[in-house]
């Protein structure tokens, strides 16, 4: 086990009629103007918006909006935020909606007291030394951003889709969980969703610290609820219990709890966020085409992993052969997401021919020649693993 | 899954060299002026204590101490560290110890700025407003205090041990958690410590509430690494990464994670309680006779649980029978507290000959008539249970 600090201080408030709590916490962070954020037309029509700006309202707590943002959130609607912010003199912000909403909320937090462009931090040339303070309403248990330090931006100039982490400075301050407010997620948003929570999970159980057998079975407990609870819920999106349970799954799988003490992974996210800004796909449904590909190329060249995850977790048993498992292990994970209706494969994905020199051309301008944790991908590398995906 | 409300603000720092982080949490918290509180001579010993206060003088943080906090601690030694912290004026506490050296610390944070008699609140007659904030150098892995909101302290006059447990005010503000402190715990204490951890998790686990798959299965993940690890630490105490895994599990023990949505127990603890105050027993060594007894009355009367956390804990092989499968759970888990050294009965624990009748007057007498959150305890039921632990 590594050396590690963790912290997660973001309060959760979980469960039924959960969304009415805003006005109550964000008094008592002491924030008197918001900036409540929001995305399509959906948390209008269903008067969530509406709702909760009214407790608001009644509290005296004065509101400004910005809707309209848009999923693989982009920069220019981060400065259009932060212009809203200056200009209004919010001292926090609200985000009603999923993780393309929270992320452009962190980044507007982070670019409000800024004096110099919001996108230093994600370019690596500033680091975060204060922000608003971010409380959530969330709608789509997926990308986990209500509970973590992260915010993942595209910056329209060049499509660099980049996931900043902070140990703290991004993390929302609360996060108001109702599992009602998914029960009208289309099926295919379900699914993409649980394919991002699972991803979340493998990218920090994929690594080479060794001995970090507590952060496993926690890890690997996560993933077992969420294969367990995802076929209810896409039996029947209103099974409040299923979508609790997913819900919080989504949480606890990039909350950090699956991480602690380790050197985690995070290259096929990095894989899949130069497909989804190249040809626009729904990240969860690229993430489900992408980690079975990144893991067979394991199976053959560093097994022990996926081994372990294919008898623990995904029912293989034991052949005696680490890869035999390991393959095994994702034939049964491609055949789980298929049966939730997510694609498996590039062409599935409605990418017919990826222009797999592009892909692996930007990946490597983002991240350098050679980067991860679990292998070490190189061009070489990462063109192997967009092949297997098609 | 129960609405719930959790927040966990504790940063843990945890790893080789994490105690000598004091005097940078302290001072990133703004405190200048600390009650340090420690135990008995080991700490002192070892040259910890010395460690930690040169990093305090280094960085111009004043300290006062209180040393020699017992096991089971009470309320007399909480009175006089109130009564040094409001002479010195002290802004902060600091703990470097186990359990009882922090439940002390917390009791004293919470009293210091309170005009009342601070075991008002253990009482129950006055809620906690406020409280000094308190860090944690850990050394002994059993109470989880060091993540928990909890403190239990028991009053001398009649005996009455009690826990209370808040939602914030008493959560440290930091723990620093190097296993290699622990390598020097004797045998029977490691123990101790395991059984206390694992006690913590079957509270929450044994409970009513339905359809809490996310909860269980971290649950359960987090009760096999324990019962993975604690074998290697038994058999080699500086094994850093079996004491490692095991120290980060008994924080996730009880900081709440492993009880997320759902109505808890803790008969097994009040049950244990009477006999720690009575007997003068260590409370882990208590644990691992009071709850395989409690967990017998339950196979036989309300084993649905008990039966699951055999078949997917205990490696017990489903018989078709809930109740048999609890069982021969009870039984597994008496075989490997036995492996570990500890005692499964009273008589192993030193009591002969148990009064019971008082124990479960005085049980009934803190916690009322019925009470119990999976099944409900009368005096008969108590009676009962204690009886299944001679």
């Amino acid at each position: 086990m590594d050396n590690f600090s963790y912290c997660t201080p973001t309060k959760y408030v979980f469960g039924r009629g959960a969304e009415l709590h805003a006005a109550e916490e964000l008094k008592s962070l002491g924030l008197r103007n918001v900036l409540v954020c929001y995305g399509g037309g959906s948390v209008v029509r269903s008067g969530l918006l509406q709702r909760v700006l009214a407790t608001l309202d009644e509290a005296g707590i004065k509101h400004v909006e910005l809707g309209g943002i848009q999923p693989n959130p982009t920069d220019p609607k981060v400065r259009e935020g932060i212009a809203i912010g200056r200009a209004e003199g919010i001292d926090g912000l609200l985000a009603v909606g999923g993780g393309s909403v929270i992320d452009t909320a962190k980044a507007i937090a982070a670019g409000v007291p800024y004096d110099g462009d919001f996108w230093d931090f994600w370019a690596g040339k500033a680091t975060i030394r204060t922000a608003l303070p971010v409380g959530v309403v969330l709608t789509i248990p997926a990308a986990g951003s209500e509970g973590s330090g992260n915010s993942v931006i595209t910056l329209l100039d060049g499509m660099h889709k980049i996931s900043l982490r902070t140990d703290f400075w991004l993390r929302p301050k609360f996060a108001l969980m109702n599992p009602e407010l998914t029960f009208t997620l289309p099926p295919e948003q379900t699914a993409a969703g649980i394919a991002d929570m699972m991803a979340h999970i493998f990218e920090r159980y994929f690594s080479l610290t060794e001995s970090t057998e507590v952060t496993d079975r926690v890890a690997e407990g996560v993933l077992m609820a969420i294969m367990e609870e995802a076929p209810k819920v896409m039996a029947d999106p209103s099974d409040y219990q299923a979508r609790a349970n997913i819900m919080w799954s989504g949480t606890l799988a990039h909350n950090g709890i699956c991480g602690t003490g380790r050197r985690e992974d995070w290259v096929s996210h990095a894989m899949e966020h130069e497909i989804s800004a190249v040809y626009g796909v729904t990240h969860g449904a690229g993430l489900a085409v992408v980690f079975p590909a990144w893991m067979t190329f394991m199976a053959e060249h560093r097994p022990q992993r996926g081994a372990q995850l294919a008898r623990r977790v995904l029912g293989v048993v034991p052949t005696g052969s680490d890869r035999d498992d390991a393959l095994e292990g994702v034939a049964r994970l491609r055949s789980f997401f298929s049966s939730l209706g997510l694609p498996v494969t590039m062409a599935q994905l409605g990418v017919d021919q990826p222009d797999i020199d592009l892909l692996v051309s930007k990946l490597h301008e983002n991240k350098g020649e050679r980067f991860g944790g679990y292998y070490e991908i190189t061009p070489e590398v990462s063109a192997a693993i967009y092949r297997l995906a098609i």
